[in-house]
């Protein structure tokens, strides 16, 4: 197996603990002994746990010595709860290092060049701009900006309806999409509404439908008390209440929580305060072929008066899930 | 060169004259003499002129004797305002006619079944689906229903917005969308707004910034005058007022008028009272990556008060346009 291809099957390794690390980043790891064969592979385990490296250099063994360890992000160099990978890939004798992203952590940087000093031949591999986009890309966001990475998510009509004009919203979008939605949610460290939605509409926010291993924190903002009997405040999952409206104190407070990855279900007035502050990460649209022509918009006042202001966004995949056409979408300039 | 190769070229040759054909069929056709070589195409010329085959025949010559027409749709059988084309392809000695399409129309069909009468191998050919939605699509909704084909045509933000809330709308979608709309605009007959667009926006509505041979029909629905200064009074194209807001009536005078395909690029309440009578025949959203929070939607009431009554669509195509993502999605129960 050649470097890509290994890289490849890190970056599945690492896809496959998403939502399980945080505040750590997700990795995944591959080794190689000598001749190319595949020795061992590992993923981040939950916080305290081992990183990446160390579970496939632990499968590896001895056959790690004189190989190439692969991996989605560069190895750290520091004493966290864990010690440093860099130390552990000299100790297996690695010979050689790949790995996808550099790390943008100034406490953790320098694997790399740690790695160099110490004779081994390690430097930037393939797939980076997969993995920055793909399982790092929350986790990249938040050692940038010391924010989590906020999804919004929602689902409308052509004519950008959420609901009707009786507020009936249940099957705006397909069976094929809801699924997604809830396969998505295992895979994120929190889902956050406001009160209003809470007060209005009463749900669960939990992953159903689908092997879960753990529920999302459930996070519901704004000033006003919550229903006694809400679901939310029910024993599937853990929730917290932020009394704010402000999105830069309800990201300190999810951050202090490590909380990295945010899913965004809220309806138009938190969703529309997130916007004017610049604080959507991604825009991720289900758009579903229908038309009702009267209803409630996703979005409300973002403070924007006319047209020259308008939040530009660049889209960056579109497809389709079941009869849905799905839109991702990231800002134009990215927020600081 | 085989069928299928002769179709694509009178697929070409097809799209080459929509919006010049009204109220027949944009038609292609190519000739193939006895080994395969292209001896002649054509298209429909405007009307009372000749059609498709006739003029392929014509540049063909004595070379088409023993060879193979392929034509977009079943040559007719009928006197119009010109002689069947069955005759001209059985004088000129067509030994094999391919169509990708058969004749819906009870006057014009049977061309098939009297070449076959007359020894010529005449049967349906391939990438009749592609005409289908294609270049002859508004023309045989035309003909199936007798009322003209309706794209609805909008641009609005991914929050579904069409204007900021100051009401300012220009560049919502980008430059190759409005490119590409006015490049659309040369291919339908006529293009429709409501009186209350006239007495907001005082559009144009014609093709500009591209070589445009004819301009369409400028349509205007509603009851109310229109300012005498208006722009869609102006000699660069013909105007219709129609003073009725029943769009039954709308296309009934349209049909009257030779118009075969509309655009309608009306605001909320026109395009309502189309989607409310089932009067959309496609829907063409480019979807701009903006978000607004503020402003008016594309469609108003649409007689639609719950979820379940939502006007189903069928996503048919999903594309890029520049930075826009383009949508182009159908009824899912087709009209009557």
């Amino acid at each position: 197996m050649n470097v890509e291809q290994a890289m490849a099957l890190a970056i599945g390794r690492s896809e496959s603990v998403r939502g399980t690390t945080s505040p750590n980043p997700p990795v995944g790891a591959v080794v190689l002994d000598a001749h190319g064969e595949v020795v061992g592979t590992g993923a981040t385990r939950p916080p305290g746990g081992p990183h990446a490296e160390v579970v496939a250099l632990a499968e590896a063994g001895e056959r790690a010595r004189g190989g190439t360890a692969v991996v989605t992000l560069e190895p750290c160099s520091h004493h966290g709860r864990t010690p440093p990978c860099t130390g552990a890939l000299l100790a297996a004798g690695i010979a050689r290092v790949r790995y996808a992203v550099p790390d943008p952590n100034p406490l953790a940087a320098g694997g790399g060049a740690v790695l160099r000093a110490a004779g081994v031949d390690a430097e930037e591999g393939p797939l980076g701009l997969e993995v920055a986009r793909g399982p790092l890309r929350a986790w990249l966001h938040y050692a940038r900006t010391g924010r989590p990475h906020v999804t919004w998510k929602y689902a409308s009509t052509l004519d950008g309806r959420v609901a009707a004009a009786d507020g009936t919203s249940r099957w705006i979008s397909s069976a094929e999409s809801r699924q997604e939605v809830h396969a998505l949610r295992t895979k994120i460290d929190a889902i956050m509404v406001g009160g209003g939605t809470v007060r209005a509409d009463d749900p669960r926010l939990t992953a159903r439908g689908i092997p879960v291993e753990r529920q999302p924190l459930r996070v519901v903002v704004g000033k006003g008390d919550l229903p006694p009997g809400a679901r939310v405040l029910d024993a599937e999952a853990e929730t917290v209440h932020l009394r704010t409206h402000d999105p830069d104190e309800v990201l300190a407070g999810l951050a202090g929580r490590g909380v990295v990855d945010v899913l965004l279900e809220g309806g138009p007035t938190l969703v529309g305060a997130f916007v004017a502050a610049g604080r959507i990460d991604r825009v991720l649209l289900y758009a579903a072929p229908k038309l009702l022509g009267a209803g409630p918009m996703a979005l409300g006042e973002s403070g924007v008066a006319t047209i020259t202001d308008a939040v530009g966004l660049v889209v960056e995949e579109v497809s389709m899930c079941g009869p849905d056409v799905r839109i991702s979408a990231v800002p134009a300039v990215v927020s600081g």
